[in-house]
């Protein structure tokens, strides 16, 4: 179902993907900050890579070997941050 | 009660108050990030300070006027990140 | 002279002071964060304080007893931060 | 030449690499949070990823197309903060 991928996501080999792009490292670091608070606040953490100004993010479940609620829900609380 | 104060910390003016030093603003950074991760999970944030390599952190609840379970917690937790 | 003191600072007791408030602890985090970066950039270190949503920082010069270009020069790039 | 290559680190397809394990997320982010500091203090920046406890860095100059003095010396900075 198509609510299944939150809104800019994309479902690839049971993962939940997102890139983000920034001015600079500056914002891109400010980014990753907040979202490490989250994956803190929501028991749940991101594969995530960085290179200067761009940050790629994976969310799956580990333990359920591909995407869960727990991963929609961090998905969209990073969305939130963009708003 | 003395139980009623972590270890290190010191009870003054209905909070909690304790000064950390670090060797560099680098390190003071790196624990004060553990400490930003903590009060997101904790929900449940300090009154603190940075100078250079020194942090100063001051724990209360605002809602009680005072020294609260909530802050004892969040104090162990802080202490954790030093062994 | 006035282009002594950055634009939203004051001074204070030899001190540049500006408080900085944001919606909650995140967006205060991911400006502190930023904060951080230009300190090292800069190779000099503010005093500062948060609380919750709200960020104190204090500028001076340990070594020469007050404000210098040096603080003013960092003031105008946590400026630039919020354009 | 070996001393061409920072201690602890792999030279592959033009890169220095080099992975870093950690107790858990707080520490891992603790450590990146130094590095982006490093990061901004050389003026130049890792392309990393992190995955809970495991940090992985490269470090090349995309200029150069390859590896130059200036990786070697921010891998030199990122291993003195292990020390």
């Amino acid at each position: 179902m198509s609510e299944d991928v939150p809104a800019g996501w994309q479902l690839d080999d049971d993962r939940l993907l997102r890139t983000f792009t920034f001015d600079d490292f500056s914002e891109a670091w400010a980014f990753m900050s907040r979202v490490a608070l989250l994956a803190e606040r929501h028991d749940h953490h991101p594969d995530w890579s960085n290179s200067w100004n761009r940050v790629d993010i994976a969310l799956w479940s580990h333990d359920a070997g591909g995407v869960t609620e727990r991963d929609r829900r961090l998905a969209g609380a990073i969305n939130a941050l963009l708003l």
